[in-house]
Order: C-alpha cells, then structure tokens, then sequence
C-alpha cells in the first residue's frame, strides 16, 4: 500500500503518525508557502524556503525515541536572542546552507533522523498564498490568513499563489503511484488548500488512481472557517481540485467543558451535514476518530485503522 | 596507547584530528571558561556552560564525512537574527536542554557524531579566568584577556578562576590512566592555562605516569604573550603545574611574506631559547611541525607523528 497525505500542519503529524507503520510506502506532500513564526524569519532572513511544514513531518515520520526527534523539537525561549526560533528549523536553515539546496538539506535531514518514509515539499518556488474576502479585501501570506482578519465573520471568497508555484516532479510522481491519498485534517486556507493551489497538484489527484480522503477538521477556526460545516469544507477542497471520493468526519463529542472552552475562543464542532454531502457525490465516512473527550484532537491510531479500511 | 589532549581551541583541534587514528583512547580534556561570541552569549542567556571549545573538540573528533560535522561547524550570519551563532553551539545548547544536563548533551552529541573519543569538560563549575596585570589591573572573563589591554606590553603576573572551580572526575580519570597528556599549543592564558587552574587537574598530572608534553606556540599572541620566548611560554606552564616533560618547539620557517603579514598584527614566531629552557629540566625537541610555510599553523599529521615518537 503507498499512500500519499497531503497538507503540512499538525493535522498531517496525525496522520502521518498513524499511518508509517501500516503501509509500505508513505509521503508526505507539504505545503511550502508558511510565513509566520521562526520560519517566517527564517524565510525571510536567509531566503530558504520555509522549513516548518517540512520539520514537522520529518519529526512526524522520526524515530520516536531518537534524541534528535527531540531536539527537532524543541523551541528556544520567545525572550532570548534566539526569539522563540525553532530548532529544527535552525536545523534546516543551516543544513540547506551546508548541503548547497533545500531538497538535499530534507534528503539529509531524512537520513539523519532515520525517518520512515519520504518528505515531499509540494513546491519548491518561492510563492505568497493570497486570499480575497468577501469584502473585496485582499490579504497576502499564509501567517495573515492564519489569523482573524477584523470582521471574521468575513469569507475567504478565492485564495491563489503569487507568483504562481509549479509542483516539484517528486510529489506529482507520489501522487500519480498512490493507492491511497489523505488530504487533511488541518487549517483549511493556510495549511490544505496551499497545496492545491500548485500548478500539478489537481491535475495529478485527478489522474491518480488512488482512493482520494478527504478527513475533515473537528472544529471550526475562528477567522478562517467561522460557521463551516462539513460540506463547506468540502465544497472548498472540491473547487480547488481535490476531488476527494470520500469525507471522514467525526462522529465522537468533546467534553462539555473542553466545548466551553473552544467556544470562548469562537471555535465549535464542525456539524457534519449529511444530506448537503450527499449531494456532493462524496461518501461520507463518520466514526469517532477524536483523541479523548478531553482533548478535541484527532487520534492517529484511530484515524489510520479507518482510512486503510476505507 | 591512551592519550590525553588538554587545552580547547584551534590547538586542541589540530592535535585532536592528528592522533584520533593513532591512537587506541583519546580524551579531549577542555576548557570551559569561554566568555565571547555565540559561546558567551549563549552562556549569558541560558545559563549553560559554554560550548564552544566542546564543539571545536567534537568537530575534530568527527567523522571528517558526516554531514552532521559541517553543520557543527557552520555560523549564521553575523549580520542576521541569529547574529553569527555556531551551529554547533545552538546544538549543544538545545541538547542541554532536551538531555536534562550538559554533561548529557556531550555525551548524546558524542554518540550522534560518530566521535573516536571523548570530549571532557576539565570541570562543570561554572567560573570565570581572572588576571592581574603587572601594573595592578585586573581582568575578568576569558574573552577580555583573548584581546589586547589597553597596554599590551604589559604582562599578565597572575591568574585563577573566580569562583574556584573543581575537576570533573572522568577528565581526572582520563589523566591518571594515560600514557601520553598533550598540553597545548593554543592561547596561553586564555585557553591552556585556564584548565590548569581547576583544582585536582595539577595534582592529577602530578600523580600520572603519562609523558606529558608541551607543544609550544608558533606566534607570539599580541597582547597575551607579547614578546613571549619559548621558555616564558613553558615557566607559566611549569607555574601553574603543567609539569612538562618534554615542550616541541617549531623549527621551520614561515614564508616571510607571510611573517609580514603577521608582523603587521604584532605576531612574531616564538623564539626558542634552548639554553633557558635546558636550565628548566625540560627536554627540548625541536622539529618541522608547521603545517606549510603559507600557512603559519601546526600540522596534525607532523605534530601526531612526533609525539608519538616521542
């Protein structure tokens, strides 16, 4: 079984996680378009390409009890010197310098951290996600979109890339060998969408002969999916390409107080609207696929088991 | 054949990498009392010992292939965010962190290189060189005696640690069961010295069968050992008990376009003052040790040679 999981964030270290010892090859297809952060930094500082996708899909697919795992991820201190900058993006950063290119510095980081299976940037050019509200205001960078635009009541109405990016050979080749694509879960118009937006990555989902999921977020995002459903989800991935033959939903409920507490943060369960779906010709797969009620997260373990069954 | 170099810059290193394949132990005893650059700012921010002569120890230990090694010795920047820090040194510094002690970390970071040998800080108190001037001023930290006084002709007439500072029992151990202790060449008061200066490394070397040798400098070090002879190299040695059996001294000849160059710097070749040294009970060995005549700095491979025959 070769599977191929789309996105970049933590939603793609779930399933990742869940997946490296159940198939027989996995890649990992990350979006290469962060501009937040210690990578943010370091992208605009020494002009690499934005490494914090890429580390954490290497920690994703490292060895759990590997002392570099570890340090791969740890943080320095926000108040020192080194400003709240990640270590394995560091790691990157100098590695791409030593290696002489960002490919060979993840091939590398690959072999030192003795990873199970392949990271795969999506894209190697240098490109801004871009977005237009329903306002018409324009917001450039994937660390804008992140967070709360000030009417976040305000929908993302188009999303693109500027200038626009061109997939890297590797990932479109994993995409068309696949037996099973995952896209998602993870953030919808920072972290999924990025990739679909790179000119390959459509044409090559839809020549695959894979099984295509799409495995829906378990919660809203304040700003960014205010009030989405499951089928607006959906209906997003579909527009930009994804062409996904089936939606894994949650079935599971959080605690009352964890929902409390996402709520004060303007972030509820996303309601799976069966019937819409339907409509969508997508199969719609709903299970409990959450951590535990106390923690709203997906479970790798769970979410693997379903998505090699479907 | 068990051999221990003692010291902790760029000497340690050329000595380290000539005798790692010669050799059946090798320790690096060093120094941690560094308070400049990447080193200093690092022990300033985050309270750990400073790595920078464990790093260059490491480095010369290293598989001279291993990627991991070029990415020790790789530097940011000095202009970026992360202002001209070693790699190495952020390495170190997060391992501190994420291996619970520093001691750990060298040891983690020793296991990760591939290392033939052990890296041993001389002590893990964290202390601070001091020295007095002939004139009576006093200095403190080890990077304000790395740069020339405000004169310097002036010499320094004393040295210690502030607070004292103990041995670390593998680095005694290390001493004790050699059959060769390497001291220097390196910066006199800024890097050799300084280990001597721990309580328990004299005695040690007192007690140890080992043929301990000295390998004096090249260069005289403007504003550390201005005008410095051999034999004033080898008495502050001998002072702080060293106790030397042997001192190599250079016989070949830099290209005097070369020496020029250094001249414009206040360096001048040690002059080796065979008579003096002789009434110091220390056998003189004279040799062509020098790397090239372009290049005034010790040869690993001529000095590993030499040592062993002796």
């Amino acid at each position: 079984m070769r599977a191929v999981v789309i996105g970049g964030g933590t939603g793609s270290f779930t399933v990742l996680r869940g997946l490296k010892s159940r198939v027989d090859e996995l890649s990992a297809v990350v979006s290469m378009f962060d501009s937040g952060g210690s990578t943010g930094l370091l992208r605009d500082e020494f002009g690499i390409l934005p490494p914090g996708d890429v580390r954490r899909c290497l920690v994703a697919l490292a060895d759990e009890n590997d002392v570099l795992r570890k340090l791969f991820m740890f943080r320095f201190d926000e108040n020192s010197s080194l400003k709240g900058h990640s270590f394995g993006n560091l790691f990157l950063a100098a590695l791409a310098e030593v290696a002489g290119s960002e490919i060979e510095a993840i091939k590398q980081a690959s072999r030192i951290l003795h990873i199970k299976g392949r990271v795969l940037p999506v894209s190697f050019d240098n490109a801004n996600v871009c977005a237009e509200l329903e306002n018409g205001l324009l917001i450039r960078g994937e660390s804008n979109i992140d967070i709360p635009h000030h009417d976040p009541r305000l929908r993302i109405i188009k999303e693109w890339l500027e200038p626009e990016a061109k997939a890297s050979p590797e990932a479109v080749d994993a995409i068309l060998k696949a037996d099973l694509v995952v896209i998602g879960p993870g953030d919808l118009f920072s972290s999924i969408i990025p990739n679909l937006l790179v000119k390959g990555i459509p044409e090559a989902l839809k020549k695959s002969k894979a099984k295509i999921v799409y495995v829906c977020n378990l919660m809203t995002k304040h700003g960014e999916t205010t009030s989405f459903k499951a089928s607006d989800h959906l209906k997003e991935i579909i527009r930009y390409g994804g062409c996904p033959e089936v939606i894994v939903c949650n079935s599971a409920k959080g605690s009352s107080s964890l929902l409390h507490k996402y709520a004060s943060q303007n972030q509820f369960p996303v309601i799976v609207d069966a019937e819409v779906i339907k409509k969508l010709d997508v199969k719609l797969v709903s299970a409990d696929v959450m951590s535990a009620p106390e923690l709203i997260r997906h479970d790798s373990e769970k979410l693997a088991k379903l998505l090699l069954e479907i």
